[in-house]
């Protein structure tokens, strides 16, 4: 037998007991005649004693010991005279009669410890040993208890969890598939699947009435910083449902994932905010709302006073940042640069103090009097103190530099604590998207997103502004997730492809077995998916998916620990009737 | 809003109530002013009434409708006068006031019926049609049950669920690795996952100490009847355990399941045999333990009578199938046929009837007396009016063709009950398996499981009889998992490299990072995998594991219904850097 307890549970009242540990030593500390060693496992760490009555034999047993290795000990439970108040068994240590070495152990590439000395690269291809730093190992816990929480409540809620199968037909739609080669049938090719889309809407139509799986979905695109090939959704949907019905549902989930992962209880509803009203307020379909500053647009009044830049643009706004007043020419040049990044693209930055004295300072002061200003703060609801940040331009561009600006302010006042959650429902997506390259419109959710019935009539005159029965969550400026109701009437679904310039042919070659499907009593339904991995992230106050997943891979899609994508025999290639073109 | 109540839910006290149903009509019936109609959902069947006092335009409504139209109906819950104790809500019906068409159907090409008349491609075509009949609904429905309580179990012992990716490096050792080229790296593959087991391996040496994970698997090899290129195991993985620890956890888990899922309580520990005494008395490693019917050897004493046949073999033995000996001369051929068909091989069946009246009658009179048959008799726990049936052969070949003939007379004489269940576990596998072909060893689990410590000196002097670590869970004669206690000492598992014919140099080229892995402080661990398909099937009582899959393949690989796989783009081979050889 290895062990009694683990590392974590001894307490004052096991003193006395003979225990078994097994685990990786932390740290060894040797004090003239006493040997102190910090046992750990994944539960915790204990601390081991061989003191001055520990036979030669051990002793010797003792000395050989490195970082990492794997002991077994068996001991006495003895209370701790300098008890350690940090460590929950800090009170009681443990007075070692036995010792095995179950396996030794290299000195690690980089510290085991919470905060380590390893680049990002050797941890990666170390990542077993990264694995057992405690942040990483709590990530993937947090992890773990998400998934739990999330099967508890749906199956609560009566839906079914169905696996959909991964070997699917590749889809014309979105971005890329990974393709997979078939042996048994040579030249023909399955695709992962980048979501089990259709496969939910066909269990609809099978009557599953609500479904739901955590799921790997694969897109085989260039990543970006935070992007994986393969990440996990929790796939949803419901039938007989409408979109008051989905949200209720869900925001229940995210409700009951607040309080059972982060103990918060979230009595009020979700703010719910239109896609329209997060673009002129926010710049942003995913607005950060853990803060304010809205944007206030000041186009009409701006104009006119002999200011060439403004007189020439399509749209003026800017926020209000409380208290920044007192912003250096330096701050204020960091800002100005700050925008004028390619990657922002501002042409400048106007900035209007609102001094302590009521007096107005600005960067456009030879065109504007102190009323101007005055009506500008006022609008803004600045107050002396204040600082008012203006951008002007084309009016989508424009808002967008004003998102990063607002995100870069919320950064510098400390106004995005990782501590605090914000959560939203961004509604009435606009149902298509224009392409000014393609010149035509794509969908902006996807092609079986419904409508609002409202705005069906607008399939014929105008189209771009139709709105859709789609949603998105959003907490702390992050998407975690998104869906819609979709269109289960055959003819409105003809209207859809048509808006999309996808001809009757194309739809039944790409879609062909939906659309049958459809043929055959297809319920209402909708639903969503969410990011899983996005979710953790946001919960454990990271930044990156990569932190909460086991074995992630790096920018360039490989693993570096398994190295991997690699090489294959041809003999491989040749069962695959496949060659690689040089 | 589409609904108050689900079709299954409506009782006695209901009635009074005005409400609201959605769901499928699976029935219409006229009887001259009335109409029945029975409205479906995944909850249950609730019948609509449209009387005479329905409103012509109801009634023009009514007349449209068909089989699988989509409804939703308003209407009074009422007292049924004719109740339908069949049905859980046969005790009430719905007067319909309003009726709303949501979708039509056309007629499904079979019926939605417990007993279909659609044939198997048909309703695999059709594959959302299929799922909507009760029996493979209700699979879908146990699959469902059986994951949510595996993880709770699992999460209550304190697994934590990790996922692995599926996108990794191939491995060279058993069946077939479907590939997966990179388009970000030309040229270059991943591989799909036959298992994970290397991945959870690395997160023993993590420290993750109890690690599961319901993955999914794949293989690219040759269906056989039931296997499926993708399926789902429960991958398990536990720290600083011997097999005793791994086989206690994990018959837990199974009787949690029989519990949870049969309603069966086994209290009793279940039984455990060791490979050689499965494959000497049932002549299979995974032995049917519904009924005994052991095979009793009797090599030495048939020989040496001049009956030429036993004389040559190698092995005689048989089994006695209790109150037989009435059978006709025909079942006898038909039994004799049975085992002489290729795939079982036998060269003929010796029969001994042992009469009511205590006398003997065998095919093989002429050389042996009523004495010697008496001999067998005893030897086999034959009573008067018991049959016993023999073969002979080569050992192996034998055993074999017994285990066939005894799982055919369990069916035969209906000891082989779907709603019986037992199960057991085998041990003390081999560690290793001799090819004939290849003339060397090959690992019968795999390459990582561990020898029993008291046969490692074997190593040197006799590989073959070397016992591993290994075992089987089986119930009713269908293998539902195995696992080992892995190696996790550099040199044994150099050793058994060795003994398996791999060079250290092939060894770190195939098996490096985990080699690499081990030097860091790996703890002793082992695992099980289940396969989940499997386990669902036996516990919903059918033969083929498609039957609890939503979305199978069929023999040749491919989703009928989906039509994949398929052929793709040129364009889509070309940002591969892949041909196609004609």
């Amino acid at each position: 037998m290895y062990r009694t307890h683990t590392c974590g549970e001894l307490r004052l009242n096991d003193i006395g007991q003979e225990v078994t540990l097994s685990g990786w030593i932390q740290a060894i500390r040797n004090l003239g005649g006493m040997t102190f060693i910090t046992l750990r496992d994944r539960y915790g760490l204990t601390q081991l004693v061989f003191d001055e009555n520990t036979s030669n034999d051990l002793k010797q047993k003792v000395a050989m010991l490195g970082r990492e290795y794997v002991i077994k000990v068996k001991g006495k439970v003895v209370e701790r005279s300098s008890k350690n108040p940090k460590m929950p068994t800090g009170e009681i240590e443990i007075i070692s009669s036995e010792l095995s070495i179950l396996n030794k152990s290299e000195i690690p590439p980089f510290t085991i410890e919470d905060d380590t000395d390893g680049g990002d690269e050797l941890r990666m291809k170390y990542r077993y040993l990264d694995l057992r730093r405690n942040p990483v190992r709590r990530n993937l816990e947090l992890r773990h208890k998400m998934s739990q929480e999330i099967r508890k409540f749906l199956d609560h809620a009566k839906f079914i969890e169905i696996e959909t199968p991964y070997l699917v037909n590749s889809t014309p739609e979105g971005a890329r598939d990974f393709l997979v080669p078939s042996r048994m049938n040579p030249g023909e090719f399955y695709a992962l699947p980048q979501s089990p889309q259709t496969l939910k809407q066909l269990l609809m139509v099978s009557g599953f009435d609500r479904y739901f799986q955590i799921v790997k979905c694969f897109r085989d695109e260039d990543l970006r910083a935070d992007r994986q090939p393969e990440f996990t959704q929790i796939d949803c949907e419901m039938s007989f449902v409408d979109q008051e019905d989905v949200l209720n549902m869900f925001e229940g989930l995210a409700k009951q994932l607040f309080y059972e992962i982060k103990g918060l209880n979230f009595k009020e509803d979700f703010p719910r905010i239109n896609y329209n009203d997060a673009m002129t307020y926010y710049g942003s379909d995913k607005p950060d709302l853990r803060f304010d500053m809205r944007f206030t647009e000041i186009t009409e009044i701006a104009k006119g006073k002999d200011f060439k830049v403004f007189d020439s643009v399509e749209y003026i706004g800017g926020m209000n940042a409380k208290n920044c007043a007192e912003y250096s020419r330096k701050q204020l040049d960091e800002l100005t640069e700050f925008v004028q990044r390619p990657q922002v693209g501002a042409k400048g930055l106007v900035y209007v103090k609102y001094n302590i004295d009521g007096t107005f300072k600005s960067s456009v002061d030879k065109f504007y009097n102190q009323e101007d200003l005055k009506t500008w703060a006022d609008l803004m609801h600045a107050e002396p103190g204040d600082l008012i940040l203006i951008l002007a331009g084309e009016r989508n561009h424009t808002l967008n530099a004003l998102n990063v600006l607002r995100l870069e302010m919320g950064d510098r006042l400390g106004l995005r604590d990782k501590d605090k959650f914000a959560p939203c429902w961004v509604v009435d997506f606009p149902l298509l998207e224009w392409d000014e390259e393609d010149k035509r419109f794509f969908a902006k959710h996807h092609p079986f997103t419904s409508p609002k019935i409202e705005d069906i009539a607008l399939f014929e005159s105008d189209p771009g502004k139709m709105r859709a029965n789609a949603y998105d969550f959003v907490i702390n400026g992050v998407e975690i997730g998104g869906g819609s109701i979709r269109i289960f009437n055959t003819e409105l679904q003809h209207k859809m492809f048509e808006a999309l310039g996808i001809s009757k042919e194309e739809a039944q070659l790409k879609f062909g077995f939906l659309l049958n499907a459809f043929k055959f009593g297809a319920p209402p339904h909708g639903g969503i998916a969410f990011g899983l991995d996005r979710w953790c992230s946001v919960f454990g106050g990271s930044e990156s998916i990569r932190d909460f997943i086991a074995f992630p891979k790096n920018n360039s899609g490989r693993d570096v620990m398994l190295d991997t994508p690699g090489k294959i025999d041809k003999k491989q290639l040749d069962e695959l009737m496949l060659k690689i073109k040089e």
